[in-house]
């Protein structure tokens, strides 16, 4: 048998397990065109909380009692399709399903001998491709200048930090844990971090973690942490607003100091973004993470949670911090 | 004798005429390489809020004892400079004195032929270039696209919307009387203009005016204007934040709806600029605004109020909208 998890209810604040309901179904037979996909490891990530949430947006919200869907790597276990042999690897947009059937639309191969399979999850994925193109295309880094990445041990801001000390910035990561921001300073090369929970004046401490103001600031949480580092933005800042983590599962509107009289003083520059309106500029983007990777200048942390029936929790996990880097499961 | 304005207090909250002083000294005699000036009209603009506090920021703040400092149309009146004549009239940031020195620097002559004088303090002026500059290089308008611009019937905005309609877009201007939004549509051409002061749901008039979305909001004024037009942002959707208006009186930190998931979820692009960051552009700008002028393409409205010692009364009521238009003092 062959288990699927589907959208049971649609979330009211931070998702719950009954928000989603394991059935099971036979495995497929594969027709004339077609393959079977066997799924070994599930991404799992933020912005998926948006699309269980039934609001208009330009990205479709899941419907209920279907499957889930994110970026998936799978093996072809039996190919129809004169495309894929049986035994390759994919990468691809599909539902939460253990085994299922593909035309092959949308799926792209993946070389298990260049880079470890769960990588094309995070690095040599959406993630790596996140902070690849939001902080060179909208942060714009210039050699020593200053940034600093909010949700910094988290799959897309532990690649950002690497990649700005790559271009020659001082670097501080803000993070939620004494032992996540030990590993920003330790292996991800960042010049400071700052635990968020444990610092009291959140302001005071980026002052003295950037003593040149903030030229860019990376931000994946929205919230307090952000109101703290936009205060240290220096004149035509650079704001890539990549995620809002804090606010997803606000169930009233969430308030804040508004941010036009600083934008206005500073001549700052904030966008919204997301990497799937870039991707005509992936393949020069992996092309750049892999040779980075390869040349060990870049290196990523994975959490991997095992069990295709622990996705939901995975996912509900990501929302109280518990990954260090891009979270996983492994089927 | 030779009126000048002193910034005698720095304001609390809206600016009082206390914190203003009005002192007089002798008309000074030009030496070698001097000109001396008769101040014509002088420009009161909302940015100068900004310089009569004690805040950090890139434009210095004003010193309290000295005089305040604007745009200004003079005429020389006494020529000892080599590049100027008696009778030239020149545009300058010049300090509110009646008549003063100058060594020529930062002056540029201004041609009574072309335009009235004091059109170089609004269309012709940094007004101007402002709605040029900030809805053309930020907001990047194409046709058939709508624009909403607060503070619409301000100096900026109502240029702002004509440039909208000279570029083939839908344009709706936000503004405070029932005689502003009348003049927005009948002398600026604005397809559709919204009181916000009689109006109980601001969001839902912004829907109702604007039946395919916002794909640009020039902001004038932040505030809850703002989060009403915020909520109908269509992807990719720019705001050039010009000016926050509404804020600028805050004595206590103004607090609003969180901006980053509306920024996130539409891919919008939010800049803060001034205008003096552009100076490269200014004389292209200039010569378009100046064509269509001549074109029969734009107009203008000003405001004008005559005497040298109501300058700082009509400078504080720019924030109770008194103006239609370019605010301005004739002398």
């Amino acid at each position: 048998m062959n288990k699927v998890i589907l959208l049971n209810h649609r979330p009211v604040g931070l998702p719950q397990l009954t928000d989603f309901k394991i059935i099971e179904e036979n495995i497929p037979e594969p027709a004339d065109g077609e393959v079977l996909l066997q799924t070994l490891y599930i991404s799992v990530d933020p912005y998926l909380r948006g699309r269980m949430s039934d609001v208009k947006s330009y990205v479709p919200s899941f419907e209920l009692n279907k499957p889930i869907q994110s970026l998936i790597i799978a093996k072809v276990t039996t190919s129809h399709h004169p495309d894929f042999e049986a035994g390759d690897f994919v990468a691809g947009q599909l539902p939460w399903k253990e085994n299922q059937l593909s035309n092959g639309k949308g799926l792209s191969k993946v070389d298990p001998n260049a880079a470890p399979l769960s990588a094309y999850l995070g690095l040599l994925g959406m993630t790596g491709l996140t902070a690849q193109i939001g902080l060179t295309q909208i942060g714009k880094p210039k050699e020593g200048e200053t940034i600093v990445v909010s949700g910094a041990a988290g799959a897309v801001g532990s690649i950002v930090g690497q990649i700005g000390k790559i271009m020659g910035c001082h670097v501080v990561g803000i993070a939620g844990t004494d032992e996540k921001v030990a590993l920003l300073k330790s292996k991800f090369g960042f010049d400071d971090a700052i635990n968020y929970k444990t610092t009291t004046n959140m302001a005071d401490a980026i002052g003295k973690s950037c003593p040149n103001g903030v030229d860019i600031y990376f931000d994946n949480v929205g919230g307090e942490i952000s109101d703290a580092v936009m205060t240290h933005l220096n004149k035509y800042a650079r704001v890539p607003v990549c995620g809002a983590i804090s606010l997803y599962n606000n169930t009233a509107e969430a308030k804040g100091p508004r941010l036009q009289p600083i934008l206005v003083k500073n001549s700052v520059l904030m966008q919204g973004f997301i990497v799937s309106d870039h991707a005509k500029e992936f393949p020069e983007a992996i092309a750049q993470l892999l040779a980075w990777y390869k040349a060990g200048k870049l290196t990523y942390a994975e959490t991997i949670v095992e069990g295709f029936e622990n996705t939901s929790q995975t996912f509900i996990d990501l929302f109280s911090g518990k990954n260090e880097g891009k979270m996983i499961v492994k089927i």
